[in-house]
């Protein structure tokens, strides 16, 4: 990146080319039904606005939502957590960070029916098993490159971020709770690697985001 | 209808209030996933415009979705089966007849957690128990109300659908398939108590709601 730049704008000096997860996946059942969280897009539409309002490119993988991205950011949908993966697993060999913010659905029918399951009065009982971590899968794979979790947590919230922090290679964990999902509002912590909290945030969708980006720029991107 | 020709607006004499139920419902497993489906409310939608320029009053009972219903329709917002049978109940007792356009969740958890389930790398087994039958509940209770129901079948599609119409005391029964989810394009079969055929339509969601309305003018509101 970053050639064109350098005489007369140094601005762009830190620019990044940053990849997004966003919104849910879906995890069908049969060919009706699916298993899947009431996660908006909206925070990653909102996280993509403040990197591209920061000069950054960005290249969105996205689950089905009704929310409009940027024009400026690259959008690549998908519907499962396997597509996620796979999508992103390309992508990221051309970026230099990721923001996973992403509530991809993490288990998914051990057998998933051809045909629309008759309802028979009888319980249905569903073996499921859980779909492979994009961010972590991801992580584990980072290189010189950073990358951004987002825990969402409802209970030992700090405890368990933490962990996943650790478990998914990440550089940063924003912890948050289930009301973010579908909300207006958020209301996160930023956590470090070494443990601590590097910020309390709250307010609306774009005002959090802008203030990670910002966190991001001046910890992950310009270091 | 027709009913505009004839002076001093007997068009009236056939209004009707019509109870909708649309869009799909969601059941929880913890505080983050849930069970639906990809209904958009967009039948349900187009069956509202339909019946509102034909002159009738409308009512909805839907779950999430981001569709905008006619204003002319009061429209009640659920969640889950559960609180769509309920709502819709209360409703039906004020109605001339149910059109039941929705996509309920027909499965839930027999246990629904607390807190956000964990990933141990475990399966996870989901006993599901089936939800009430919102319009087999109120076909069952409609006394000289008039009852049209909706079946989306993937296999032995009209035999399915004709033994839906008998146990949900329907006196309409739409057929369509799983390819009219989230589409803006629908196809049905309009089958009535005898077994007939009484319509094969093909078009937009609008156009056959349309002819939806129509039918159901003619062999049910002014009958």
């Amino acid at each position: 990146m970053g050639g064109i730049l350098i005489p007369f704008s140094p601005t762009y000096s830190f620019m990044a080319r940053i990849l997004l997860t966003s919104g849910p996946t879906r995890q069908y059942i049969d060919p009706v039904r699916y298993l899947t969280n009431a996660s908006s897009g909206r925070m990653g539409c909102s996280l993509a606005e403040a990197a591209v309002a920061a000069g950054h490119e960005v290249v969105i993988v996205s689950g089905p939502v009704s929310i409009t991205y940027p024009s400026q950011a690259t959008v690549h949908w998908v519907d499962t957590t396997d597509e996620m993966l796979t999508v992103a697993q390309q992508q990221f060999e051309h970026c230099d960070g990721l923001i996973g913010v992403a509530a991809p659905c993490d288990y998914r029918p051990e057998f998933v029916q051809g045909q629309k399951i008759a309802k028979t009065g009888q319980p249905l009982v569903l073996q499921l098993i859980e779909t492979p971590d994009v961010v972590a899968t991801l992580g584990a794979d980072k290189k010189d490159r950073w990358v951004v979790g987002f825990a969402l947590e409802t209970e030992d919230r700090r405890f368990r971020a933490l962990t996943k922090l650790e478990k998914k290679s990440c550089d940063l964990m924003i912890l948050n709770g289930p009301e973010a999902m579908n909300s207006e509002e958020n209301h996160v912590e930023v956590l470090a690697k070494d443990g601590s909290v590097v910020a309390t945030l709250q307010g609306s969708k774009p005002d959090v985001a802008s203030q990670i980006m910002q966190i991001v720029g001046e910890r992950l991107i310009q270091a």
